[in-house]
C-alpha cells in the first residue's frame, strides 16, 4: 500500500484558527443573540480601492475580446506588474533588482510555504517565536523539524521574543541554514529599527545562511527608522529572499497577488560544493509547478501603484492604524501591558497575571464577546499573550474597547 | 553554507519549451520576413465567453463596495463554485461526490504538481511515456526517481505508449505506489475508453496504489465510450484523484482556475501501519501552503455551468475541434500516420522514416515556418512523433497544412 508522507503526521491536531473558530460557533450557538466582535483573523475588511476594480474590471473585458485576449502569461510575471514593483517598491528606496529577480505570485502564503524546497532535506532552520505558523508548518512537512514534543519541534531553532528582549530576537546560538523573519511582525505587531536587523545580516553572511523575510506588513510601517525592506540593509541581496504580498497593502486578502525577491547573489552549496543560486533553483520551481497569475488581477495588482491607486490604498491603510491606534490607547488606559500597533496592524498584549492565553480568549468571548486570538497558538513564547487585529470597522473597535473596559 | 535541494541538479538542463521556443526565436531573427505559424504550445487562443467575462466583472465591481466585499475565502473554494462542479461535472454523470471532496485551485499543473507532497519520499512512481513534464519533474524535485542517465530516470516506472500498442499503456510490472495518468492524453492525444482503463483501476486497487488522473482536456471527448471523468470506473473512488481545469475547458490558460477531487476513500497508510484518508492529507496541505483563487476567478469559472456558458464553450471548443480534425485529415493525406485529434486538441503523428523528432522540429521551421513540438521532449517513447495543436485559428491551421503539402 502507498505509505504516506509520515511528516504530516506528526503536525499536532488542530490549527489554531479553526480551534478559535469552533470555540466562537459554539458560544454563538449557545447565546444567539449577543453580538460578537471579531478581532481575531488578520482579514482586511475594507473594500477594494477603485483604481484596482477599474483595473481589473477592464482587464476582464479584454479577455472577452480576440484582440486583446490573453492565455498563459510570462511564467514569473507580466513586465507590467514587474516593473511597477521594482520601481514603486524598491528603486523608489534606493534598491535597484533586476528584472527576473522578482516573481509575481498568488499569495504570500504560498511562496513563504514552497520556498522550503529550495532547501536540503536537512536543512536547520530558525523562526522567531511567536510565529506565523506557515514557516514551521511547511518545514515539518518536510521533514526537516524532527518531533512535535511538549509543543516544542525537537530540530527548530526558536528564537524568542518577549516583553523581556523587548520582542527583539536574539541571534541564534547554533548553526542555522536559514532563518525565517516576518517584520512588521505576525503576531506581536512589533518591528526591528536598521541597527535591529542588521545583525541578522551579518550573521546570515557570516554563518552562509539564508533569510526569508516576509515583509507582508511593510505598507503599514510608519516610523522612519524601520526599514520598509530588508534590501535597505548592506549585505542583505546576497543573503535575504524577500516575500511580499498585496493582500494587506491593498486589500487583496481574496483577490490573490503577491511578489518574492530571490536576488542572483544569494547562493546555496550543491551536492559538488559549488555555490548554485537559489534564483535558478526558483525559476525552476516556479516553472514546474505554477502557471502564473490571473491577468486581471495582475492589472488590478498594477494599479495600486497609479497615483490615484496610491492616494486610496493609503486612505485604507489609514483608517485600519486608526483602529490600531483606538486599541492600543484604550488596552493602555485600561491597563494593560501593550506591544505593536504603531507600525502593523496588530496589537500583542500581555494578558492579566495567572489568566493564559486560551482562558483570556475563553474570558473575552464569554464576558464581553469579542473574539481574538491566543498568543500561544502561535509558539511556545506567545503564551501569557493575547492578539487583536485592527482589520474591524471604528466603530466596532471602539465598542469592543468599550466593552473590555466594562470588564474590569 | 546552506545546502540546497541536491535533487533540482539531477534535473535535465533545459525545458522542453524553452528550447522550442529558442530554437524559433533565432530562426525568425534570421528570417523576419517569414511569417512563423505556431502550432507548438498548448495555449488557447479564443476569448473568454460572454457569460465568464460577464461574472468576473460583476465580482470585480463587488469588491469594491463595501456590503458585498470579500476577503479571505474558504481555504477550497466558494459553494457556489463547488457545487457546481460537483453538479455540471460529477452528478450529472451519475457520480456523486462529498462537498469536502472538491478542492478549487489556481491551476491543475499546481495540483499536479504538488500532490505527490503526500507521498513517502521513497514512493515508487509510474508514468506512461510520452508524458506531460509536471508529474516527472515534480517527483524528481522530491528525490523519488533516482537520477536521470541517458535520458531516463533510473527508478521512474516507465508505461510505453506507441503505435505499436496502439497507445494503451501497459500495467506496471513491478510493484509501483503512484500511476499518473492523462486522459485524453497530452501529449498523444489518444484516449482510453471504459474497458481500456478499467484494468488500471483494478490493479490500483489490488497492490494499494493510487492513480493521479488528469482530465484536463475531458470537455474534448466527443465519443461516447470515452470516460470523461475515471469515477465513471467501478472501483475508482477508492483510489483514484482526479485533476481538472478550466483551461482548456473554457480558456482560461491566463485567468487560471480548475480543480481536484480527492475522494475520502482513496488511503495511504501511516507510519503506524494504519489506513489514513489523502483527503485530509490534502486538505492540511492546501490550508498551509495555498489561500484560495480569486473571488472574481471563481465566479467567472463558475458562469460556464449556466445554460449561456455552456452554449458559449461548446462553441469555442468545436472550433478547436475543427482545427484538429483538417490537421489530422490534412496530414493522413499527406501520407502521415497520425493520432489523436479526435477526443483531444493535439495531433501526434510519426516522423518520416530516418528523421528524428529533433530534426523534424527544424525541418518543418525552416521549409514550413511552421512550429510543433518534437516528440522526444515528452519522453523516450516520444523518440520519432511529433505533436501539433489546435489552438490556432482555422485560417492558420489551414495555411500550416497547405505549407506541409508543398514540403511533399
Amino acid at each position: 500500500m502507498l505509505k504516506i508522507n509520515e511528516n504530516f503526521q506528526k503536525l499536532p491536531g488542530s490549527y489554531l484558527f479553526a480551534e478559535t473558530a469552533r470555540r466562537t460557533k459554539a458560544y454563538q450557538a449557545a447565546h444567539p443573540e449577543r453580538e460578537v466582535i471579531r478581532l481575531g483573523i488578520g482579514d482586511v475588511t475594507r473594500p477594494l480601492a477603485p483604481a484596482v476594480v477599474s483595473a481589473m474590471r477592464a482587464a476582464a473585458a479584454e479577455m472577452g475580446v480576440q484582440e486583446t485576449f490573453r492565455g498563459y502569461g510570462p511564467d514569473f510575471g507580466y513586465d507590467f506588474l514587474v516593473n511597477a514593483i521594482r520601481e514603486g517598491e524598491y528603486a523608489a528606496r534606493g534598491i535597484q533588482l533586476d528584472y527576473d529577480e522578482v516573481f509575481i505570485s498568488d499569495g504570500s502564503k504560498c511562496d513563504v510555504g514552497s520556498i522550503q524546497e529550495l532547501f536540503s532535506a536537512d536543512a536547520r532552520i530558525a523562526v522567531t517565536d511567536p510565529v506565523y505558523p506557515v514557516y514551521v508548518d511547511s518545514n515539518a512537512m518536510a521533514g526537516r523539524l524532527g518531533d512535535f514534543r511538549d509543543g516544542r519541534w525537537t530540530r527548530l531553532c526558536y528564537l524568542p521574543c518577549t516583553e523581556e528582549n523587548g520582542f527583539v530576537p536574539p541571534l541564534p546560538d547554533r548553526e542555522v541554514d536559514v532563518i525565517y523573519l516576518c517584520y512588521p511582525n505576525n503576531p506581536t505587531g512589533t518591528v526591528l529599527t536598521r541597527a535591529q536587523l542588521k545583525p541578522f545580516v551579518d550573521w546570515a553572511l557570516a554563518h552562509g545562511a539564508v533569510i526569508v523575510y516576509d515583509a507582508a506588513y511593510r505598507a503599514y510601517i510608519t516610523e522612519e527608522d524601520i526599514p520598509r525592506s530588508i534590501y535597505e540593509i548592506e549585505g542583505a541581496k546576497a543573503c535575504a529572499i524577500e516575500c511580499c504580498s498585496f493582500s494587506k497593502t491593498a486589500g487583496f486578502t481574496g483577490t490573490r497577488c503577491a511578489w518574492t525577491v530571490v536576488p542572483h547573489e544569494v547562493r546555496g552549496q550543491g551536492a559538488d560544493g559549488a555555490p548554485v543560486e537559489l534564483n535558478a533553483l526558483w525559476k525552476r520551481r516556479m516553472a514546474t509547478k505554477f502557471n502564473g497569475v490571473s491577468y486581471p488581477v495582475q492589472r488590478a495588482a498594477a494599479a495600486v501603484y497609479t497615483a490615484e491607486g496610491q492616494a486610496q490604498i493609503r486612505e485604507t491603510i489609514d483608517a485600519y492604524m486608526r483602529n490600531a491606534r483606538a486599541i492600543r490607547e484604550g488596552l493602555a488606559a485600561q491597563g494593560y501591558r501593550v506591544f505593536g500597533g504603531v507600525n502593523a496592524p496588530y496589537i500583542w498584549l500581555r494578558t492579566p497575571a495567572g489568566i493564559d492565553s486560551w482562558a483570556f480568549f475563553d474570558l473575552l468571548l464569554e464576558k464581553c464577546q469579542v473574539v481574538g486570538t491566543p498568543g500561544a497558538g502561535f509558539g511556545p513564547s506567545g503564551e501569557g499573550y493575547f492578539r487583536l487585529t485592527a482589520f474591524n470597522t471604528y466603530e466596532k473597535t471602539m465598542e469592543a474597547m468599550e466593552r473590555l473596559a466594562a470588564l474590569g
